[in-house]
């Protein structure tokens, strides 16, 4: 279909570019590193042959989020903002961006935001899943109660809130250990950041604040296979549960958490996850640089699915959650 | 429908409970308590009342695997399986058995298992997730090198091992830090269990061992939805996998693994398990007690797919794989 | 779930009844006919035991479709409207109502149309199948050309027109010799209503009234299974359609039609019908008296998907579609 | 996938060719021609291009049922049944075949079928829907008495019989008046075969004879979609069905019935048969000549299934249901 809309699409600048080496083999990243910087160059002619009309771009992961050191962080989101602001603004009809957070400060966060949302016109902020703080590198969860005014923000300015992948921290990674192969996109991506999901869902932050939108990539990071079981495990013991939350976890799950098709092709997973969610909470994504626009196009314009759903899928979602306008085609 | 054959189902003895505490709160623990070692009367009754000829029994998690002195652990589990034997041979009609091993020891649980198949006439083996090895609790995963032997013979005895859950180590907890309520089935179960599959498929056994059935429970803990991730990311930068083994692991999974409904009474999820599996690997279960019967066996006689297909789950797959006997029904 | 709709719900008036008869057993006609004749008693307290708010009331088949004097078609129609009107007056916040067309005639047809909609404030049209003309009686399909003023009206009103089953004429029926217990809701009905949808559907009439919104009942009457090879036959062969409609008939199938659940409550069929159309597209029903309303509702209820599509199908979309304002609960 | 084997594969020669034409345009008619006529030229290349092994062949619909004088049925069955005999000779690796069989006269029918599984080695029996006998062109369905020896040599040579589509009698296509445009594949075949098939379910036939195995193509025509109404319309009245079968009819339809994919590549189709009758009993087809190989085999080979259920589906169903013998791939 044509007009379709991306929502995790990763940029990258070049003296900030360490942090993605490792994820291909080394031949690789000469090409890996050619695609993370261009924006106006390739990444559009492969949107115009694959029928994408947009793309709301982020920093690629860990991105802010592995900065230890908070004023290097808050300098580096500021600075990079910026720049994909200024990228935007020669093509916005083609791109549009969502917001870097330094969160090792939640102040200067939300500062962060404000600006972002208020004078850059981005359409939202993503975030690489926890943040490290300090020598240590103490891994910080958004469920933290330090991080109660940033989601106030975020439900006030109505903009939506992307929980993108990161690797564990080493303090949780002992599974991998001798198993390095299983950490990134292959794995540990997926079952650290549905875990943070969870998280937040427990912490009664969306009772708090019930018109928070979060984005999941990956089709939800496993979670629509596996969230019934979370609320109804034991049921006969009738045991109130352990976590803050008022409601089952699912009630979150369907009501505030959009899902993307980022990076995750596969339709049995996309029903499953249709099933669950309704497809008014499943949107298009590719994952490029890392996924390729053309596989994630033609899979997503092939799969057997009613024309109302792969419009709602492909464009008219995206639309509506980031007050895009523009025509249903 | 009648005459449903359930595998992840299970006892335990009065004086090696201590550790099935804590799943429930502490006033559910005497009704727990009584379920867990009841064997012949309301557990069979239950049975009768909704549809169940037989349980194969296996010992309650974490069970053998905690107990990190192995001689200790050699001879917990022979006495238990001793005890098991006994109390199937009351009703063998109704009950069959799964031996508990001390993987502690390669050799032990190598001859345990020899015992368990050969003279008590158990059916397989069931092991909850890693075993702990020492005073450090060493976490030791199934993929180790040291396990081959043991692996060469459960495929030479032709017998399935179930790989039932267990919550993980300590050093592979830190995300849990403050969140409890995440262990357990409520999710850490799935996760780490996952993760150890994983890791079996990714060490080159199959390749070793083409015809070992493994079992998971939950419906496979997660892994339907996401395993064609595992193989299919970054699919552009054609890179080798870091792995060891030959084949995409999606491959194994399809054909060396068999899950079960236990606790997972979810239809969509289910319905994902079986596009990525075909019904010929999947197969009824409860996860009595700590799952209820009722709710188990209500949930799958009235999941809407064929008749054809709820036989063989309910019951004739079972048959096949536990080389049981017994007519289709 | 509270405050569904039903839109396939029918009554009858104690003279005009003589139809309905054959469809049940002779033991069973006093109890059908008692439902038949209520509206404000048993229906009501079963509605509001099972969750329905609101029935979109419509004349039992064939109704006026059966009369093949034009004239007695006309008064007939009129009197039973008025009735209706008069009953929904009493308690307009549980029922509203589909006009009963006297086909026979196009023209009076439009008149009767306009006045049920603007004067007793209906909210569609529900007709049963072909109309009969005549002493021959003439099966007469909405596709012919007489009745393109009628659509344009249709479509200029902006309600949504019901095409409900009959059984075939006796012209049609070759196959069902000796067969009769083929005929009616068990088969005949909905092999004659796909016909006839479909005839729509290839005559242009969608071309030329794009905005037509045309219900069917029994999640479609079979088409979503079936329309993809409609359009796809012989594909090789290139050939142009040989009907008169300018896209393929899947198109307008995905567009100008909504389908209801009345009596076709099966899980994998519902599953079907969603992933053809898109759950905006489906709509709760039961068809009462001929269908029973806890079945149909403990079945909807209980089926396996989001609760964002459960709320849509039972509620939300007809309130769209009919215009009949409401929260969303 | 390599291996696949086909069930609804037609062949013709060329002074029996009349019947076909009118399926395509005039210019489409040499292609189709050729197509008809080749066995091991052009359709053995489009084999091996996309993984076809096997064909089990049939002459084209509508064959021998529609001949009105049953001597000129029964000789020419027997003419072409001997000819794809020697067809099949050059290359029983390759091809095998279906007995086209004169149902005008019963009894020549069981001797013609008799003659081609215990001479000509055939694997089953292919039969073009009613026969028509007789200057008035009577139809005649197989669930008349005069048919039931025929079953139950059916039943104990063990061999399948596909009940192939073709058009209603003229005394069953009013409807059609003036729409032949839907006649033929586009719609009129599937409902008139899913007729005739419940007529066999009705009548009581697999009561007498369990062990028949009856194949649909087109993924069913429509019934897995429609067979539960069938049995469960009215079910408040709990009226005895009017037909002569013992249990309901999707009993039957689920325990008898193969359906083969020809003609039908729609994936949402698909996984509502298999959701229906399990992936035991559907089986790919392509329909060539009338539909393509490519376009079938591409579609079969891309489907989102699991592996074990596209092995069983493209090869092993048809090898265990036409004892074809060979290995699973
Ligand atoms: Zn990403
Ligand atoms: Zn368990
Ligand atoms: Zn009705
Ligand atoms: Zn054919």
């Amino acid at each position: 279909m044509d007009g379709k809309i991306g929502l995790e699409e990763h940029f990258g600048v070049a003296d900030f570019l360490h942090d993605s080496e490792g994820v291909v083999p080394a031949d690789r990243w000469p090409e890996l590193k050619s695609r993370i910087l261009d924006i106006h160059d390739r990444r559009l002619r492969l949107m115009d042959a694959f029928g994408m009309e947009m793309m709301i771009l982020s920093l690629t992961s860990p991105g802010i989020q592995e900065i230890p050191d908070a004023p290097t962080a808050i300098e580096t989101a500021r600075r990079l903002n910026d720049y994909l602001a200024e990228e935007i603004a020669k093509r916005p009809d083609r791109f549009q961006g969502f917001a870097a957070l330094p969160m090792q400060d939640p102040d200067a966060a939300c500062l962060e935001l404000e600006r972002c949302i208020g004078t850059l016109g981005f359409r939202g902020a993503l975030v690489n899943g926890f943040t490290e703080l300090g020598e240590n590198r103490e891994a910080l969860y958004y469920d933290l109660p330090r991080y109660r005014p940033f989601w106030a923000l975020m439900e006030r300015l109505g903009v939506p809130f992307y929980l993108h992948p990161r690797n564990p921290s080493p303090r949780n990674a002992g599974v991998y250990e001798g198993q390095e192969w299983l950490m990134g996109p292959t794995w540990a991506f997926g079952s650290e950041t549905a875990t943070h999901a969870l998280r937040l869902m427990g912490s009664g932050l969306f009772d708090e604040h019930p018109n928070l939108a979060i984005l999941m990539g990956h089709l939800g990071e496993g979670l629509p296979y596996s969230i019934w079981r979370v609320d109804n495990h034991n049921a006969w013991a009738k045991a109130p549960p352990k976590h803050k939350a008022k409601r089952g976890l699912r009630d979150y799950f369907q009501e505030n958490f959009y899902l993307t098709t980022s990076g995750n092709f596969h339709t049995p997973s996309l029903m499953c996850a249709m099933a669950e969610l309704g497809s008014d909470h499943i949107l298009f994504s590719t994952d490029w640089p890392f996924e390729n626009i053309d596989q994630a196009a033609l899979w997503f314009d092939s799969v057997d699915m009613s024309e109302a759903d792969r419009r709602k899928i492909g464009r008219t979602n995206a639309q509506k959650l980031f007050k895009l306008g523009g025509d249903a085609r």
